[in-house]
């Protein structure tokens, strides 16, 4: 028997806005009524975030491709196990910041031919795809301003720079024509109450 | 091209004496003038010893079989790519205190029936077979006292008992039967001296 509840992700390059929209689709949600949990990738459990430290902290080239793979889908597990499927279980609407479209895009493709690897790691270790997806879609030079600006310390990407920026928002575009039913591509370049207005009227018809 | 160097693994539960042999065989190599690299698993590299300590400190339940598996691979696909294949690339012996057959048994087979999803992590991710496996059989009963004894706090599994060492146990026997040209099954059971004699005539052959 399927969960009851339901699972959105928000998906997009470092800059695109997408944590802000993930935060105000919860809010207007909860306004509604709804149980809504807001979760986010690396992370979302105690020892996936642990492991989020392993990945975020240190240079760029710490780790290899595959390792990080491997590093993002058993921290994915984790989350996965621990908070992403109780919630659904309890009936509770699901917002995660970043998911395993992430690990397709920046792993999979823009760093690394290694599409098949993540996938077939997803296929055995993973599994759960979200009945909503919403990729915000920005200019990466407007996205790297703006994750510059924040200066954050844990966007390791950012520092690859525009033509990596560039290859991630092509494969996020990419993406929303593979999985047509699943994922929706926002254009991130307008207002944020604009782009709030469009994901809520998505969602309302996900959620119906 | 395959690399020069030979990869020698030990294999055993803890308290097997597995540790004391590898540091023997490597001292005795070395008197012979041969280049050693003595490593062991989970860890070897750097990064590797930032994934082994998430899986060595904290409770046995803190993470699933499934998390482990991908905590494990992930340390060992580092632990190969910076330590492992630069020495055998070298040309130096490697010797490993655990490699992949531990995951095979700890995750794959005693604590879960996760044996297929192992082997497909390995065979995607990992690849590599040591030339040599020494597998140090002792009576469970022994091991568990001689592990409790040393008190390391690191060894998750010895609070498991006895019941669980012995499928541990039970399933590296197995295990010397499924790869017999690669696995030796060592009696553990005899003095250090007859157990190091009988070791060091088997890698004699082996690096001939």
């Amino acid at each position: 028997m399927p969960a009851p509840g339901r699972f959105i992700t928000f998906e997009g390059i470092d800059g695109s806005g997408k944590s802000t929209q993930a935060h105000a689709l919860s809010e207007a949600l909860r306004a509604e009524g709804r149980d809504v949990l807001l979760t986010r990738e690396p992370g979302g459990s105690e020892g996936a975030e642990e492991i989020r430290r392993l990945l975020v902290q240190g240079d760029a080239a710490r780790w290899s491709a595959e390792t990080e793979i491997l590093l993002f889908t058993a921290a994915r597990r984790d989350h996965l196990e621990k908070t992403i499927e109780p919630a659904l279980i309890a009936g509770r609407t699901v917002i995660s910041d970043r998911f395993a479209d992430s690990t397709r895009i920046y792993q999979g493709a823009a760093r690394a031919d290694l599409r098949g690897v993540v996938d077939q790691l997803h296929d055995t270790m993973i599994g759960t795809e979200p009945h909503l997806t919403l990729i915000i879609d920005v200019e990466p030079a407007v996205a790297l301003a703006r994750g510059l600006a924040r200066n954050s310390g844990e966007d390791r990407f950012e520092d690859l720079g525009l033509a990596f920026q560039t290859r991630l928002a092509t494969g996020f575009r990419a993406l929303a024509r593979e999985y047509p039913d699943r994922c929706h591509l926002i254009d991130g370049n307008r207002s944020v109450h604009a782009i709030q207005a469009e994901i809520r009227t998505l969602v309302r018809g996900a959620l119906a």
